[in-house]
Order: C-alpha cells, then sequence, then structure tokens
C-alpha cells in the first residue's frame, strides 16, 4: 500500500482498476523530401483528418456537457485554421524541403514558446490548446493510433501525468469512475472538467504515473487529496463506506435544492452564486442557488478581436436577471488590467500587475467602455433584481465616481424614455485592505459590501496566490482577514446596509461558522457548493457562534484558528 | 514667463542663466572597412582614452564626493573592459568588416535592449551604465568634442533631457547653481546625486530642453517642483526671496544637529537616520541623527558573484554600531526576491514579485544565507547597541522561526565563547497589512515594531507604487493607513514596547503632525530630512495633537487630511 497526496479537484471517492494515460512516443526527425508537393498535401490530410474528430468531440460535448464545455474545441478547430501556424509550416516543407512531422513540430513548439512566456495566463492557456491540436495532427503524421479514453468499457480510474481538454472530453463518467494526476491545480482545466463531471479527482499527485501501472487497484479520495495504490482489504472496507456514505450525503444535500437557508436559531441567510456566463446559470438553478452573489463579466471582453457592444452586453445581462425571476444578481463591471490580454486595449506590461492598472482604475480612465457597460446595466435592470458592484475601490473618491457616472447615465437613459430600475442598489468589492479597515467610510455611500476574499489576503498577507512558493501564505482564517470580515460586516450593519462575500472562503467549510458568527448576510460560491454549505447552515445557530467566532479574531494564527473550528463543529 | 512643474527632487530655490546641455548629433553610418586590423587599433584607442577620462573622473569623484558615489564609475570601468562586449564588437570588425562606430553601436544597443527588457531595476542601472560608456567611446571614435559640463565657470542653471552619472559627477556646485530636466524620477541617479551635491532640482519636467534656450533666465523651484522660464520681476523678486528664506532656514536647522528632539509639551522621540552602507555614515553624524531605524543590509549581497561571507558582514555591521557610539542601530535581515537579480542565486522569475518570495521568506528557506547574517550580527552585538528586525513578516509562525533561528545561533557562539550582547533587541517592520490589523498578538513577541509604509501603503492600497499609472494611490494620508499606524502604536504600547516608523512617510512634514499623535516613538528617515524634522517637531505639542490626530482617523478622503494638516499647521 502506498498513499500519494495531492490536491482534491473534485469530491467523492472512487475506487477501481488503474489506466494509465500514456504519452505515446513522438519522436520527430528530420528529413528532406524530394516531393515537398506530396509533403504538404500529406499535411493537408492530417490536418483534415484532425479537424474531422474534433467536430465529432466537439458536438458530443455540446450534447452531453453544454454549449460552454465545447467552446474549446471551436477554440482548437481555430488553431487548425489558423493561416499563421499553417502557412508557416508549409512554407518550412516547401522552401526547406523538410519533412511534414518535422516542421508542424517546430512551427507548433515555438509558438507554444512564444505563448507560454507571456507571463499571461490567456495566453498560456492558448499554449496548451496548441500543444493539444499539434500532437493530434502530428499523431496522424507518424500514423501512431493515439490511446483512446472514450473506448474503456469498463470500471476504471485514469492515471495520467495531465489531461488535455481533448482527453477529459472523451472521459465517458459511466466507466470513468475517479482519476488523479501528476501535475495541474484546483484551477487547471482538468480539476474544472471534474467537477463539472462530478467525477471525484485529485491533480498534482506528482508521482502518479511513476508509482501507478495498469491493472493495479486504486482509490481516488476526492475529498481528502489522497491516493491509495494497492490498498489493503480494511483500506477498501474503509473507503467504500466512505465513497457510499459520500453518495448517501449526495443525495440527502439534493433534497434541499427548494429549501430556504435558515439557521438552527431561525436567521435567514443567502445563499448565492458566482457565474461567469449565462451559460452557468444551469447548475445554478440545479443548485438551488437562491442569487447570484457574482457575476464576472469579463469574459464577455476576452477572446476577442473588439468590444463587446452595448446591445450584446445587454442581452447577455438581461438573459441572467431574467432566468433568476426577480432574485438578487449582483453584477460587477469590468474587471481587467496587465494580466489579460485584449488585443483591442493597448495594455502596459506591468511588473506587478496584481498591483497595477485594472478594474475600476482602468474604467475611471477609460471612460467610454465603462459607459458602455454601465449602459447595458441599467437597461437590463429592467427586467430583474439587478445590483451593480464596482471592483477594486481602494478609496472613497474612486466610488464616487463610479457612482456618479452611473447615475449620469441613468439620466441620459431617463431623459431618453428607456426604462430602467429605481430600485436599483450600487455597491462595491470589499478586496483591497484599505476599503476594509475604513468600512466605516464606505458604508455611508453604498448600498451592500462584497468582499472579494480571493484578493483581500492576497493583499493583506502580501503573497500571490498564484505563487507556489508563497501560497501558504494564502491564509483564510488567519486573524488578521477574520478581523477585516468583521470590521465589514460591523460598518454595513450599522448603516443598515447588507454585507456578502463572493470568495472562495463563503463556500468553504471551516469559514462557514466563523463567517455567520461573524454575521455576514449573504454567501456566494460556485453553484457545486451551495447545497453542502445550505446543509452546514441549517445546522449551525448564529447567536451561539457571534462568541465563538469573535473568540477567534484572538487566536495567535490561522493553524489555531482552523484546528479550534474542527473540533468545536467537525468531530464525527 | 513660462511655468513648467515637475517633480521636487532637492530642495531650494536657483535663480541664474541656462544652459542647455544637448546631446551631441552622433549618426553613425555603416562602412566596409579594408583593413580591419587598423579598425580594431582605432576601436582599442578610443577605449583607452575613455578609460583614461573615466580613471580622472572616478578619482575626482572619489575625493570630493566619496568612494561610494565614485562607484559607478568603477562600475563603467568594468563595462569598457568586458570581453563580452568588446570582443564581440572586434569580431564584427574583423569578421563582416564592419566600422568600428557601427560594431560598437550595434553591440551596445543589443546589450542596452537586452537589459532594458529585463524587468528589473538593477538591470536597468546596468542598461543605463552601457549607455553612457557607450556614447563615451562613440564621441572619441566619431571625434565629437563632448560639450564638457566641467569647464562652466559662471552661475548656471543646467537644463537637459536627463543626466547622465558622467554628467552629473562634472557638476561644480561653485557655479551649477541648480538643474531641471525632461525625465526621471525622485529615485533616478540625477536625483540623488543633486541631493547629494545639494543643489536644487527639478525632474521629469518635460519640455524643459523644448522650451529653454541657453542664455534664458530660469528659476529652479525644488522646493515646489516648478520651473519657471524668462521670470518677470516681480517674480524674481519673490523667489529671490524664497531662495534667501530656505538658506536662512538650512542656518537654523544645523543649529540643532547636537539638539535633542523634544516637542513642545517636553515629550521626547526618536529621529534617526535609513542607511544603505556604511558610508552613509557621514551624512547621518552631520545631520545629528540620534540613531539608525534601518539598516538595509541588500546592498552587502548585491553586484557582486558570490555570497558576502560572515566575516565581511560582521567588519560592516561592526563599522556601524561603533561609529554610532552606543546610539541605537536597527539593522533588517537581507530583503531580497525576484525583482533583484543576484547571479549567485537562482531566484525564480514571478508574475508579482512584490507579492513574491522575498525577505523573510526567502530567509526561512535559504537557512544557511540566513544564520550566516544573523552569526555576522550576533557577533558585531557586542561592539554597540545593535537591534535587528525582520522584513516582510506576515503570520506570527514566521516571525517565531526567525527568532529561534536567531536564538539557536547565539547559543552556538555563547558555547564557542564568542561574544554576544545580552540585551539585543528583536523586532519585526510592519510591512504587511496582516500584521497592523493583528498588531496586538505581535506585540506579545516582538521587542519593537517598525512600520515600514513604502511597503504597507502599496499593499494596503493593493498598487504598486513604481507604477506611474496607479501612483495616485501611493496615499500615505489615507484614513486606512493612519488607522493601521494607531493599531500598531497602540498594539505596542499596551505591551511596554516601543513603535517606530522607517519609510518615507515618517519624514513628511505633512505626516509628522499626524505621526507624534498618533503616539509614534521613533522616526526614521532620509539624514537630509532629519534637521527640517527636528525643527518641525521642536514646535508641536505631543498632547495636542493627540486628539487631533484622532479626529483625522474618520475623515473620508486622504486629500481632506492633508488640507486639514496644512491649514492648521501650515498656514504662513
Amino acid at each position: 500500500m502506498l498513499k500519494l497526496t495531492g490536491i482534491a479537484a473534485s469530491s467523492g471517492v472512487a475506487i477501481a482498476k488503474a489506466f494509465v494515460h500514456e504519452e505515446p512516443d513522438m519522436t520527430i526527425e528530420l528529413k528532406e523530401v524530394q516531393d515537398p508537393a506530396s509533403e504538404v498535401q500529406r499535411l493537408d490530410q492530417a490536418l483534415a483528418k484532425s479537424k474531422e474528430e474534433l467536430s465529432v468531440i466537439k458536438d458530443k460535448t455540446e450534447k452531453e456537457l453544454g454549449p460552454d464545455k465545447a467552446e474549446i474545441f471551436a477554440a482548437h478547430l481555430l488553431v487548425l485554421s489558423d493561416p499563421e501556424l499553417v502557412d508557416t509550416v508549409k512554407g518550412k516543407i516547401t522552401d526547406n524541403k523538410q519533412n511534414a512531422e518535422y516542421a508542424m513540430n517546430e512551427v507548433s513548439t515555438m509558438f507554444i514558446t512564444m505563448f507560454e512566456n507571456m507571463d499571461n495566463e490567456y495566453m498560456k492557456e492558448r499554449a496548451a490548446d496548441i500543444r493539444d491540436v499539434s500532437k493530434r495532427v502530428l499523431g496522424h503524421l507518424l500514423g501512431i493510433e493515439a490511446q483512446s479514453l472514450a473506448t474503456i468499457s469498463e470500471e476504471t480510474i485514469v492515471i495520467a501525468e495531465d489531461l488535455t481538454p481533448s482527453d477529459t472530453a472523451q472521459l465517458n463518467p459511466v466507466f470513468i469512475k475517479g482519476f488523479a494526476t501528476d501535475i495541474g491545480g484546483r484551477t487547471s482545466h482538468s480539476a474544472i472538467m471534474s467537477r463539472s463531471l462530478e467525477i471525484p479527482a485529485v491533480v498534482g499527485a506528482k508521482e502518479v504515473t511513476a508509482k501507478i501501472q495498469t491493472g493495479m487497484t486504486v482509490i481516488v479520495d476526492g475529498l481528502d487529496g489522497l491516493v491509495i495504490v494497492e490498498p489493503t482489504d480494511e483500506e477498501i472496507a474503509t473507503y467504500t463506506k466512505k465513497r457510499d456514505d459520500f453518495a448517501k450525503q449526495k443525495a440527502e444535500w439534493a433534497k434541499l435544492v427548494s429549501e430556504q437557508t435558515t439557521t438552527k436559531d431561525g436567521k435567514h441567510v443567502e445563499l448565492a452564486a458566482n457565474i461567469g456566463t449565462p451559460k452557468d446559470l444551469e447548475g445554478v438553478i440545479n443548485n438551488g442557488a437562491e442569487g447570484i452573489g457574482l457575476y464576472r463579466t469579463e469574459f464577455l471582453y476576452m477572446g476577442r478581436t473588439e468590444l463587446p457592444s452595448e446591445e450584446e452586453q445587454f442581452e447577455a445581462y438581461k438573459e441572467v436577471v431574467e432566468r433568476m425571476e426577480g432574485k438578487p444578481v449582483v453584477i460587477r463591471t469590468l474587471d481587467i488590467g496587465g494580466d489579460k490580454e485584449l488585443p483591442y486595449l493597448d495594455l502596459p506590461k506591468e511588473m506587478n500587475p496584481f498591483l497595477g492598472f485594472r478594474a475600476i482604475r482602468l474604467c475611471l480612465e477609460e471612460k467610454e467602455i465603462f459607459r458602455t457597460q454601465l449602459r447595458a446595466l441599467l437597461r437590463a435592470s429592467a427586467f430583474g433584481n439587478l445590483k451593480v458592484m464596482f471592483p477594486m475601490i481602494a478609496t472613497l473618491d474612486e466610488f464616487r465616481q463610479a457612482k456618479a457616472m452611473l447615475l449620469e447615465e441613468k439620466s441620459k437613459l431617463v431623459e431618453a424614455g428607456v426604462t430602467v430600475s429605481e430600485e436599483m442598489e450600487i455597491g462595491m468589492m470589499v478586496e483591497i485592505p484599505s476599503t476594509a479597515v475604513a468600512a466605516d467610510l464606505f458604508a455611508k455611500e453604498v448600498d451592500f459590501f462584497s468582499i472579494g476574499t480571493n484578493d483581500l489576503i492576497q493583499y493583506t498577507m502580501a503573497a500571490d496566490r498564484m505563487n507556489e512558493r508563497v501560497s501558504y501564505l494564502y491564509q483564510p482564517y488567519h486573524p488578521a482577514i477574520l478581523r477585516l470580515v468583521k470590521m465589514v460586516v460591523d460598518a454595513a450593519h450599522k448603516q443598515g446596509k447588507w454585507a456578502g462575500m463572493c470568495g472562495e472562503m463563503a463556500g468553504d467549510e471551516v469559514a462557514i461558522p466563523l463567517l455567520l458568527g461573524l454575521g455576514l448576510d449573504e454567501f456566494s460560491m460556485s453553484a457545486t457548493s451551495i447545497l453542502p454549505a445550505r446543509s452546514q447552515l441549517l445546522s449551525l445557530s448564529k447567536e451561539e457562534l457571534a462568541a465563538f467566532s469573535n473568540e477567534m479574531l484572538h487566536l495567535d494564527t490561522a493553524d489555531e484558528v482552523e484546528q479550534r473550528v474542527r473540533e468545536t463543529f467537525m468531530t464525527e
């Protein structure tokens, strides 16, 4: 028996035989071709076959998982038709008499290196797309039958260095009971897919491909981030029970989908969902969210060559508020900056993009972009319960400026006879320490606060959460973070306003009792966390927790806080 | 009359005729040379002449301004002998038959571009060095007589796009009354030199070379960052008075050099200096500092090819504590990370180095580097009043780990019979918001706090102060910043500890009344700010200011705070 630890990427427990998904050997040699024209033809055939395959995968994904999950394959198809890539490869074949495999590999490696070095998450994803596509084309050129995950027809746990989008699209949840990978994090593509598919998964487990061989029995514990290789009978029994308990628990949670979130002592808190596009609404509704606590509007602006029009934005916002049928929908204005590439905006390369010119800072300067979004939001406000919130506010001046622009656009619309809501709330994210520390000053002028803990923790601890070497400092339970939350909640309540939270912390089972005790009104999280959070909140008493949470503010370290919460609420 | 605004780089007012320092025209053409050997010889001669000149400048600077100011010319001499540069140029002459000017320009431009793109302040300075040296060599090759600032022999204000180190080294304060440049900031080389030379200067004034011609009368107001071109008689009268008043004030300040810093109501506060190397001690002593509030040890580690030995560090620390003759010397342990290049440390390139693996985070992992420094500090502690402080502490765990390592090294030294101080205080920087918000937890375990406002403001406002597009958010008077200062001071006093400040804010005339009112015990600043700060503090009453400062915590914005301070304490 061997235990490997990794990152819990998708909840649940799976026990099955392992299937190690290996990368085929793609050794490529340079050969001088005599007949470049027929070599170009050979490339064209490989490209055509790849397109055919991708179209099939795309359609299948769209049907089974929805159009948003299929988008990545549309992107792959675009890569295959990209003249910059294809013509460069053909040039190398024609001018340098290189064989197609070699030319394809050279060119795609060049593009991959270029995109990967861009220090930019969006462009890095493009690099992953090119790698995935290029591997497919090379497979055809080399006549290598790609090991297909689609043909697996018995209960299996897939073990791989990493799973590409093409790989994960082939996973059939009927047979693929779980997977574990060497690399990746909670937000890597394979992790996100595993949660969509509800397949238990552990990623970043480092040595799984080295230690596991096809046919070995493996347990994947996606609850605690463990992979157990060749378990003992006792372990199989333990984990079988854990798996079944989790399944039972999920069934219990599912019953709560239409319930109110009311604590043991009868206090209502609002459980809302974070979304990125209207396509996420299905999951939101299926999981019984009482509202949208954060609608990130960045996706409307990304992966395109020009700004989205007012009309296009209006349609997107309208769709969300309408489908939420009067439930609150908090829409965050554009939060974009130097680390995201928008080809139509000339954003400066910055040394510290997380401390840079982004979000409201950019919007207050790029006034037309901002005003267009504000008009779209105002128009959509007539169709449901829309609330607007501004990101990255650091000073009261900024909030006042942003609000003034919103009210100006509103007056103009009203004057032009356009219907806009008269009750639309205007709030702000609390994600910069200055706003938490001075929350009382802001509370007088905002309608609500939404604490963005991902950034708030990052700035309060001065640690980039994307940087592995300092990620240990990303400590949601640090007494300083809890104190900032308290300052925000207290300041809001003193002015009769509400305070929510839309960072990852809001859905965290250790944080939930603390946040309830501190008086948080709204918890916004990924849709799949809502039912477990509701179940947990139903068992907690807000009043009892107030004293407990206040005591936690005075412990020395995050570890002590976590330990006390676990001891008090999670002993079984 | 025309008023141009820029950045006040060095205090004082100057009125004189302008001398516009122009870049000579260095148009370089590519020519094919027939006799590469003699072309190489021509290059060698130009290099030799440049070396000669630089040696003269270096010696003169060393004599007149001290060895630290001469170091840059030692670096320039190294560039001239760098085989990577010189051999590449010679290669282009010999192999490609290029003329020496062309080859030199090509190669140096390549190196400059490479270094400038490194997103790293240290390497960018190297780029500036190469540019300066290359210009000198090209001048000799092209037979262009460089316009010399050294020969100016009447009262003059120098106007330039920028001043290179070679240029500033030639400035004779007897005749050069002031200067103004198009580009540069408060920490650019020319700005630092202007303060050393005590020449009034305005940098970054954008249009000075475009608007000013040699011979025009110009006023440089280094107090308010103004350049006035062709002033009216009335303006000349006003600024002559301002100049004389400032001179009188400086003379008054000079009398305070041996005074205690005691407020009007008889409270003592400590005025200390920030230093980077033992060479800065002369200025510290001349300006009457009561101690060193921040000795940055990074310079010991920079611009070299291997780590400094324990012995070398010990000597540096010992020199400082001995020369301070029992006055307190707070030494900060290594604060280095991804944005500073240390060739002998393999530091990862980070996306957000200010939020990265640096300072104590690095030291707790690179234990041997840290322990070596700790031993050097402990040994030096026997020779004076040395206090140690740890940078970038975010959690109590980190402080405990660092302190434990210090105490371990202490025990080992004592066991080995080495004398170390038994009274050495162990403190920490408060520069990460979490430590200010939870200062009460830290106060139980530290001997003192030193608030590092440069970073604290940057993190609290989530704005990189080096990034011009968000530098407006660097707001020392933001109520949130003042509240954090109060939390730190109050927490320290409650445990009978002291709290100081070693950021730029400590020497700022608007901040000083606020900080005194909040109860700050020690103010550490650049040496040249000490006497004005002492003069200001002598006129303030700590008790009266307590209520005022507390009131300021509840104003809405930094602007309102500044306005109230100016109205209350700075009306004339």
